[in-house]
């Protein structure tokens, strides 16, 4: 085993250098590639898979709450962008401009998407005219695209995939209801699905989308102990409502504006699983995400009947619904084993001569090598049971990591002195203050991640500038 | 129900106008809407649902013989889609140029994917090195952007959603072999799912895709008698390869370049729907694709015990997996059974006091009006069957009214007579040259639709020259 490791090359330990880490699985477990496009990626099969994993589970709870699927273009007139003023003027500096369309000069400009608010607000204004075409639940699924200075894969990309939620209702309450409603979708999804715990909570107004009343946040804990914001949930309270002119009347037949939100997530979340979960040999998926869920190496398959009785096994297990695979590639069993561990795949299967003859496999999991013994007869049961247990324990390791790497800070001293020394998030009181978030920033490079739903009260006093506190904060480096 | 009848406003005829009857259906069938960004639509909730069922069906039968999914840039450097000299030529002057990112202007101007050969093509100069890594079977669900002049919804837009495959094999023949498996794949597709017949052939050089070798296609025929082009499956030989420089080392140790495929469909497939099933009412969906299959109205649902009994027949035909909801809005049940015409819904049950009472619902079939009275007991059952029937009974209608308008020609007077004055496709030779097929469109503005796999022989000379023929041809005016 140990002298056929040496087939797949090296990537860097997280411990020497994360950055270089996430780069090389990236690219080992062969989920993107760079394009000839700067900033832009190439999503591979593995890495689009996860993506389909993620769209359709996400989707269908989604349907589950009323949402339905619209599409809307992929374009903005400068002019529409420009109709609620805090969000053209958070986006504008951002956007890629088409100018040209086939051999003429474009009378007005057209933006690429960075977010569809503005849209959905346009064909809001014409859609709504009484209660009764309320609430509108719409969601889209789509690529947008930011053009960033500095990108990494699936973190920070010019372009990227996603979906973005846009619902109007008759009362503030209800879109206030809707916001938080998203929210804990995305953050029990995370937590199902991903087996990655989150922090919910609120954005602070620094943080906040451009346009939104309030900004509903998850930040997830990654390996090195940086944040990594997984997904947003806006209020938009009446504002873009005022902006485009989106009104109804009422069953007292009284013109009313309707109250709004937008909720997203992307392709980050498949950063969010390798950074959370991914060690030394590779990526980890868990379970329930995973798009092979079983690899079955045959061992001495040149031998006869071995290829057979691993397609039997295979087929077996499709029957039982596992996602699974038979590696017949001509490899050998030792680079297969890599392979797969790259590749993050949560079960493998083992089958040579003397388990066939003994009626039995050898299946070994991904997180933490365990490796069984298993009678091929019930093999179904067992996986099944293995990868259950397997998100479970792979949910309370992701737990227990971030439990153990969050922090207290009464005064400016220490929480400097953890910023600067422990990876993690710190909790500190704030006194509502931007000035105080910038100086933090400034000092530390630290931001505030949110303000939890769980407000725990760590100080009476502002931990910056002394001040009466208002709220406590999660702070944290981020990604 | 006659009186009701002037609650939905009526479209219309699509005797009287056709183009117009198209817009009218499209509109109140709630399938799209204009939007600020001309030639651009938003594709609402009732026409997305039918393009994710056309999506559902079609990935699951593409991933069947082998093809992944994946996700290239929506942007191409003006360099890379000059690579292949006839696909510059097809496309460059119809597409969106991105000229800035954010504030500041592009070294390289991008044009929006018009479609995707050339990232493919640079992606796989890279990632393919071996006879190992063939072939690429891949494939991605996107938009496209192509700055049309005249735009019709579904038909012909600047931006549509399409699927492109793209693969790249060792061989000629397995290139051959593919592009042919595909386009069987879009027909039967077609027949099976959208109760849609369509012609299988080649296109003429004049007609093929812009960089292919050859292209084939599926010629539907819609209820006007004009052809829409349903779906292409191209293939490129070597020239992209060349273009690209994509080769790979065969099992001799040779440098070989690939040969290469690329299928696409699109949502012009809702159009081909509206225009072969639709009828004075509105829309008729086949029932394999039909987001909502069942419409249950409940009569006099005021009284007591009425919508809760409507709701207990909608859970026990979602428990049959039929796709059903009550309309239990506040609107009159007239008014109900129009919405329900013009949306397309295969069945509707009527359930009033006395069906209720005689443990018994009316239910009526969208494509022909058949009603008839089914006990409770048993009603998924009598649906599913129902459904099953006018999925069946669609495609033959289908089938019949294209039979009964394709004709023959020998001779040019005879070919320019039918054209004239029969809606449909005409049967005849051709001597190979493109410009009798110039002279054709001039003359009567039909085009060659295909060279169909199933050639007969209606002369032995060319209808426009009188030349020796090489080939029969549909020809037909088209969309």
């Amino acid at each position: 085993m140990a002298k056929e490791k040496k087939f797949v090359e090296a990537i860097t330990s997280m411990e020497d250098d994360f950055a270089q880490w996430y780069t090389d699985v990236v690219k080992k477990a062969e989920l993107v590639d760079y394009s000839s496009v700067k900033g832009c990626l190439v999503i591979k099969p593995a890495g689009y898979a996860i993506w389909e994993n993620i769209q359709k589970e996400l989707d269908k709870r989604f349907k589950e709450t009323g949402v339905e699927n619209v599409y809307m273009p992929l374009f903005i007139p400068e002019s529409l962008l420009q109709k609620e003023k805090d969000h053209v003027e958070g986006f504008a500096p951002e956007v890629a401009w088409v100018t040209h369309g086939g051999l003429e000069p474009l009378q007005e400009r057209l933006c690429v998407r960075p977010t569809s608010e503005t849209l959905f607000c346009d064909f809001y204004a014409r859609a709504v005219q009484s209660h009764r075409d309320l609430p509108k639940l719409f969601n889209q699924w789509c690529s947008v695209v930011r053009w960033e200075k500095t990108t990494r894969p699936f973190l920070r990309s010019r372009e990227f995939l996603w979906q973005e939620g846009h619902t109007a209702h008759a009362t503030a309450k209800e879109a206030q209801e809707r916001t938080e409603q998203m929210l804990n979708l995305y953050a029990d999804f995370c937590e199902e699905v991903l087996a990655m715990p989150v922090i919910r909570g609120r954005k602070t107004d620094k943080e906040k989308f451009a346009g939104a009343e309030a900004t509903y946040t998850i930040e997830a804990m990654m390996h090195d102990g940086k944040a990594l914001q997984s997904g947003t949930s806006h209020n938009f309270g009446d504002g873009f409502a005022k902006a485009f002119n989106i009104q109804y009347t009422d069953k007292e037949n009284h013109l009313q504006y309707v109250h709004q939100t937008s909720w997203g997530m992307s392709t980050r979340l498949i950063g969010a699983i390798i950074m959370v979960h991914g060690d030394n040999s590779g990526l980890v998926l868990p379970p329930r995400i995973a798009p092979v869920q079983v690899m079955i190496i045959p061992i001495q398959q040149q031998k006869e009947g071995i290829l057979d009785k691993a397609r039997e096994v295979r087929d077996m297990l499709k029957a039982a619904d596992l996602r699974v695979k038979v590696d017949d590639s001509d490899k050998s069993p030792g680079w297969k084993f890599s392979e797969a561990e790259m590749r993050g795949i949560p079960v493998r299967v083992e089958l040579g001569p003397k388990d066939i003859a003994a009626g039995q496999a050898v299946i070994v999991r991904r997180d933490n090598r365990e490796k069984q013994i298993v009678p091929l007869d019930g093999l179904a049961e067992k996986i099944r049971e293995t990868l259950e247990t397997m998100q479970k324990d792979m949910y309370e390791r992701a737990k227990a990591h971030m439990g153990s790497h969050i922090y207290e800070a009464a005064d400016y001293e220490t929480f400097k002195q953890i910023i600067d020394e422990k990876p993690g998030f710190v909790k500190a009181m704030w006194c509502g203050d931007e000035a105080c978030e910038n100086k933090i920033k400034e000092d530390t490079t630290a931001t505030s991640r949110c303000m939890p739903f769980k407000q725990d009260h760590i100080s009476d006093r502002c931990v910056c500038c002394g001040r009466p506190a208002k709220a406590m904060v999660y702070w944290g480096k981020a990604y």
